[in-house]
């Protein structure tokens, strides 16, 4: 598994990923939109994910479902403001736990050599949210969901 | 007509225009989000605005033309991320001129004493793109949104 390059400047409102899948992009495309591949790979390994909507095109909604082995439930959801296939999707992302904090996601894939670099900036309403995200543990779930990731692409190839 | 005040912090990626409206917040809110109001106020007086799309509710999409006396056309679009009657929006923006620079805007009202508070955050993916958008005017542009805003909160009293 490759490494997962993660970009958190100070004074910033936001967080970048960065990881290169061994496979074309309309592969990592596909695992990123499709509903039923969501829970192979959404989140960390230890919780569960149930994609309760996930419409993937411009102006359509997703909300998925975490639960943990005790039953503990968490619910995110947002809109798809842009889907361009293969190449780009912008979204809202809130935490249900935490109303009244929305983060502006925009993932792109560049394809070279039949790799694909994917970029994740989320953007925060502040550097106090950026920060909380940060302390909450995201950054190391990043690095299982991208390893998630690339084991659901490795099955398409 | 009252001032807005304009927050433009170096370093951060957000612009906060704040105004106080004399007139209770479900008055604004209606101004806001009603589609045939919105030609009224919405962007400098010298444009028309005409809604091409606006479903002003969580899940909803907006799209806003704007055309000058020599016939220019500027359209611009988004999502609804939440709607909440009398008391939040949060939405997506972008200029269709320059695709590919979505902003996250934040509306919050807050009433005291018959007044209302409007506080509007719009939060951009860089620095470069909250400075280009101070550059076009966008701070100008919004006084004159304010006050228009405030001539048809008038009328609906």
């Amino acid at each position: 598994m490759s490494e997962t390059e993660i970009i958190v400047e100070p004074n910033r409102q936001d967080i970048i990923h960065k990881h290169t899948f061994d496979a074309p992009r309309d592969l990592v495309f596909r695992a990123i939109t499709e509903p039923e591949l969501v829970p192979q790979w959404w989140g960390p390994r230890d919780l569960s994910t149930e994609v309760d909507v996930m419409d993937a095109r411009t102006g359509g909604r997703w909300r998925f479902i975490n639960r943990d082995a005790d039953g503990n439930v968490y619910a995110f959801s947002g809109v798809f403001h842009e889907v361009t296939a293969s190449e780009r999707v912008v979204q809202t992302f809130e935490f249900e736990g935490m109303p009244g904090h929305v983060a502006l996601e925009t993932l792109t894939l560049e394809e070279a050599d039949g790799k694909t670099t994917y970029v994740a900036r989320t953007l925060f309403q502040s550097v106090e949210d950026r920060d909380g995200a940060v302390q909450s543990g995201m950054t190391e779930g990043a690095q299982d969901t991208m390893d998630r990731l690339s084991e659901v692409i490795e099955k398409l190839r």
